[in-house]
């Protein structure tokens, strides 16, 4: 997925200070290169793209990166940084889209680029073990070699990193069928800020010893320590792969066709996904993608995964004439070689990049019950009229996941005060949750109060002080500060 | 599920001293009867089976039962014996196998018993909220009148709450195909020891705002809080249900079975699990079970789930077929009917009960890589000859999951020292975990370390004193004391 380069950077009115780290010395440097020689970067046009997020809208001043290759260089690497009590920002492929992944002032980078090796895999049992730095396509393509694949699977998993993957939790478009990261990581070891390994990277199915540990780093964003590896359950490579693409007229058909195809296509379902005229508008602008229904206002991509594909396609033909004949569907395709599912997916997976290059996007990634999901982004078009270029919604209808996304020509506080809170406020009202994928990271971290209680949000603050009471992990991210 | 009531019960010698709590007096009693009036019990023989557990092997001393109807009534226990540090054993069903669920000394029992309410149910999402103290299999059935299931099942769902199911992680015989509670539960409601709630009770499939915090109660076997609602997402009910049961005379076969049975049924296989000779000779002699292929050394009951009837038995016959081909079964029989399937599913559920006829019962529930399952079996077997009346091996083999069972006339401190520490020292040695899906409890928290590292038992202990500082949960159990 490349970067977008146009439009320019545009910094956001930060409304947080600086805290009281320590400044990174000329000592501190010589330090970290005697714990990595010669894999310490101060260079500035080398931190460049470490400092900036994906969508170039966050910008941070670090002026080291380290890339360590073992658990243990990352254990001295925190010890070092909380006994000196230097601010560290973890960083995987640098993908997120809530600014998590860069500093915000000049917090170190730990990046986990040369953490990339695979530590085993078990035939038997699919549970892959490797370090935080693969990158998931890599991964993927490994274990489709032994006839396996990855549990999860999403737009950017060309450069996105699986620590990446389980300090956001990331969802994806294989969340459906898998389940999410929470039952399908079985084991995991970090590195707490002061330098202590929490290691529980078993391989097992199942282990009720205690309190779940792990599930404290996933979704932590960073916040809590540095994932170093992980052991994850893989399933099986699905002998048949059908792709479905449907076009219809009106939203409530999309619903329709969702529960028609959840209900005849069953187990074999692994993906169930919706984009507006909009999104496709999107990437046959930016991107030059070909849309093979035009002039439908909605379309959803059905995807099956199976065992034995002559069943499926079965499976498949028999939902496609009933969505015919009940009226629901305008036009279709249908995709079983590898070319042309290629070919649809990436209608649906570049509308990210097509989006970026369409301005400066503000990003929405919403879950509330599905039935709500497009009123939303009608509702939004209308109260934005001229002042937004575009309005596009997608997402993942099985998991109730919106995208909302609002491109302008760039940044300007009044547009952005007509859909904060407007867009918040009505997610909470319909018991939707403000970040449904992406996290909180820096640009969010504020909001979380619409989805969460004060109790709970003050359970979290308690726990990043027991585990990092300086504060040096990922500063200014994801829980708010205490009082 | 009934409870066995021969042989009596053994006390073990317990190996830890009361703490320093205070005695409930009558004015305790009074203050509880203002909160729940008529639903305090204090009657000696009312409070004798919530105060044995399950397997009669741990017998508790509380004098008080309380059964609150609402998590506000929950809320003012928990406050007023936190204030007046009383212990408190939270209670389900009461089905647990570790001594998990039973009071140690004369901790307040708090029953679930009357939380039993389904709030709601979302027939489009398959969001199911109940409060704690519903019963898995009434839940179960309310689901399939509206076309779905639990993502869960075990041998006690007559008589287990969900809410305990959460508190203890349960696994159980679904979990190969829907994954475990940590992937489908979504919303959890508890109320921690100082009587406030933690609400994180909603039915999104993706939530990433901010830490996870639900996580933390499952498995958290009352340590920490008390689960009073949740909310669980459930799968359709499968059109089309077959169980095939089979015998074979070598474990070797039983894995090749489970191996090939995965791939060839793929994503309709939603149980593989195995038993031997001494599993159905148990069920059949306590129980008098009918064992349609007697004479085997080893069983597997494989069931298939789908949305198709007719392609799920082309798919399971070609698997018969090419099982009985390659030699690898000895004799079959397949249910394709709801008698015979609920037959052949009671040979394996009903282990555990017949198990408790036998004989005082030492278990084990242990979990490791697959191939390595039956060879512990064999060799206790061999260490205990005539020590023991019956060694027995069944367990899930799609999770790598053993039930060991020994049984004897009574408890005895030389057969246990046989058993102990070479059960866990083995287990270890082979990566495995001491408690695969029974949980800790009270008699297995002091053999964590067997599983889990000083560090992380560290981490487990600082959470523990964090949500409950003075100690009052479920004491005695799960997470052993900081020095």
């Amino acid at each position: 997925m490349s970067q977008a380069t146009d439009p320019p950077l545009t910094e956001l009115r930060y409304n947080v200070k600086r805290l009281p780290f320590a400044d990174v010395t000329e000592e501190d440097v010589r330090h970290f290169q005697n714990i990595i020689p010669g894999r310490v970067i101060t260079d500035e046009s080398d931190l460049r793209p470490h400092n900036v997020d994906w969508l170039r809208t966050v910008k941070g001043h670090s002026k080291v990166l380290l890339k360590p290759r073992t658990t243990q260089e990352v254990v001295k690497i925190l010890k070092y940084c909380n006994e000196r009590c230097l601010a560290v920002t973890p960083q995987g492929g640098n993908t997120g889209l809530v600014g998590g992944s860069v500093p915000v002032f000049d917090e170190i980078i730990v990046s986990t680029a040369l953490m990339d090796r695979v530590i085993k895999f078990d035939e038997i049992s699919g549970a892959l073990v490797c370090q935080a730095g693969c990158i998931l396509e890599s991964l993927n393509e490994y274990l489709e070699e032994r006839g396996y694949i990855m549990p999860l699977d999403l737009g950017a998993k060309g450069s996105c990193h699986i620590g990446g993957n389980l300090a956001t939790n990331a969802g994806g478009l294989r969340l459906l069928r898998y389940g999410p990261l929470r039952g399908t990581v079985l084991g995991l070891e970090a590195v707490l800020p002061d330098g202590s390994v929490m290691n529980c990277l078993n391989s097992l199915r199942k282990d009720n010893t205690g309190y779940d540990l792990k599930q404290l780093f996933i979704g932590s964003e960073g916040t809590l320590g540095i994932i170093t590896a992980l052991s994850i359950m893989c399933p099986r490579k699905p002998r048949a792969v059908n792709v479905a693409f449907l076009g219809c007229e009106y939203f409530s058909q999309v619903l329709q066709i969702f529960t028609m195809c959840r209900d005849q296509l069953g187990e074999i379902l692994s993906a169930c996904e919706f984009m507006d005229a909009e999104s496709m508008r999107m990437v046959q602008m930016h991107l030059n993608l070909i849309n093979p229904l035009p002039d439908n206002a909605f379309y959803v991509l059905v995807e099956t995964s199976g065992s034995y594909g002559k069943h499926d396609e079965a499976k498949l033909n028999r939902f496609l004439e009933n969505a015919v004949d009940s009226g629901l569907v305008t036009s279709g395709t249908v995709g079983t070689d590898q070319t042309k599912i290629m070919g649809i997916w990436a209608l649906r997976e570049r509308i990210t990049e097509a989006l970026a290059l369409d301005g400066y996007v503000y990003k929405y990634d919403l879950s509330m019950p599905v039935e709500k999901l497009y009123a939303l982004v009608e509702e939004t078009r209308v109260l934005l009229g001229a002042y937004a270029k575009s309005v596009v919604g997608y997402g993942h209808l099985g998991d109730g996941n919106l995208h909302l996304n609002i491109t302008a020509k760039s940044h300007s506080n009044s547009l952005q005060s007509l859909l904060e809170p407007f867009v918040y406020d009505w997610t909470a009202k319909h018991n939707g949750s403000i970040s449904a994928e992406h996290g909180l990271g820096f640009k969010k971290r504020d909001h979380i109060y619409y989805s969460k209680s004060m109790g709970a949000v003050h359970l979290m603050q308690q726990i990043k002080r027991m585990l990092d009471p300086k504060g040096i992990m990922n500063p200014y991210k994801t829980i708010p500060p205490m009082d």
